[in-house]
This record gives C-alpha cells, sequence and structure tokens, in this order.
C-alpha cells in the first residue's frame, strides 16, 4: 500500500502535469482500469485511454493549481484546491474543486472524482 | 433520485443533528445498510446499529458546525466544514474535516467518508 507521503506526492505531481497541460503524462499517472468521473454527476470515464482522451479535451489553456487543503488517508486522498484558468487578454477563471482520489497497491491513480458545479466558478 | 436541494438539506440536518449530540436523530438519518469510515482508513461501521453506536460513542460534548464550501452533485455530496467542539472552561478543539456522503434513492445517506487527521485539529 503507497504511504501518505507517496500519496501526497502522486497527488502534486497529478496537479503539476494537469498544469503544465500534459494529458500523457496525467493520464501515466493512472492505473490500466482507472475510473475518472469530473465533475461527479456526469460522465465516467473508464480505463487509461478514456482517461487520456478526457485529459486532452479539458486541458490546453495555461492554467495554475493551488492546494488549500489536502488529506492522505489510508489509500486515499481528499483536496480542497483551486484552478485558475488563463483565459488570455488578462482575463481568469478559477474553479474550487473537492477531488477524492483512490490509489492502488502501486500508487497508481484508481479512481478519481472531482466535485465542483457552475457555483464554484468565479470569473475575473 | 434525491434533488441537489433534498441533499443540501439532509446535510444541514446531518450537522444539526451532529452539533445537537443526538445519536438517534443522526443515526435515522441513515439508510438501514448504510455505512461510515471516520476517519477514512479506520474502520468501517456497516448498518444503521453498528452506525448509531458508532455516534453515542463520539457525540458528547457541546459542539459547534460550521460549513465553508458544499458541493451536491448527482446522488453526492462533499463538502469542507469545520467542527469546534467546546471542552470547558474557555478550551476549544476544532477539526476541519471533508467529508464525502451518498444518498440513496429516498435520501437517506447510503455511505459517509470523512477525511481528516492530527494535522487537521487545532486547539484552543
Amino acid at each position: 500500500m503507497p504511504s501518505a507521503e507517496d500519496i501526497t506526492k502522486a497527488v502534486n505531481r497529478y496537479l503539476e502535469t494537469v498544469s503544465q497541460g500534459r494529458p500523457d503524462d496525467v493520464a501515466a499517472l493512472y492505473a490500466e482500469d482507472a475510473t475518472v468521473e469530473d465533475p461527479v454527476g456526469g460522465e465516467v470515464h473508464i480505463g487509461r485511454q478514456a482517461i487520456r482522451g478526457f485529459y486532452a479535451n479539458v486541458l490546453g489553456a495555461k492554467c495554475e493549481t493551488d492546494v488549500v487543503t489536502l488529506r492522505a488517508l489510508g489509500n486515499e486522498a481528499a483536496y480542497f484546491w483551486r484552478l485558475t484558468v488563463d483565459l488570455g487578454e488578462g482575463d481568469r477563471m478559477t474553479i474550487e474543486i473537492i477531488s477524492v482520489m483512490t490509489f492502488d497497491d502501486e500508487g497508481k491513480i484508481a479512481s478519481m472524482k472531482a466535485y465542483w458545479g457552475p457555483d464554484n466558478i468565479k470569473q475575473g
């Protein structure tokens, strides 16, 4: 089982690859049969290939990530964070997200769920 | 399926009964076969009777709850909140918690997971 330190590092690596807009590197952090539900209540993407496709669609714009609070417990992580997207010409959009990840024995992400909706998006 | 409004009300009712220290009323919000993992990584309490016993053990001291941010999506809720426990003689302890709940078709809590550890407890 990955340690709390392993899990914290994996989350930070995830946020780094997301902010760098690298779908291949994001997908590589996931287990082969992982699932992604982002946002929760929407489509569930199953398997690394589908997950890569999801990130290829949503990543692109310059963005920054900022963790408000993270906790690694058992084989899970829950964290509250902000994704700030640079829309160009000085415009920005910030999404405040609660994310939950589970990890497999190798420290790969087995599942990711992101809890956010229109109320959690701020423009400007 | 319960609406986002139903789920938000159920979470608020949960926090109200927790702060009032009423294990029977807390347990009544759960489905018969619900599960509680609080904190995540610890024991999983299965079924309403075990859940009632869990709350009877942990509730007692005067406390207050304060939601920082809550999101209700699909049949789930994720929220970041503070539990402030009055230890008497002016002493207080605050625990910052990320909680995730799933709900059944009747709007009862089907599962609850609370993400917190020693790092999330503040004395004084």
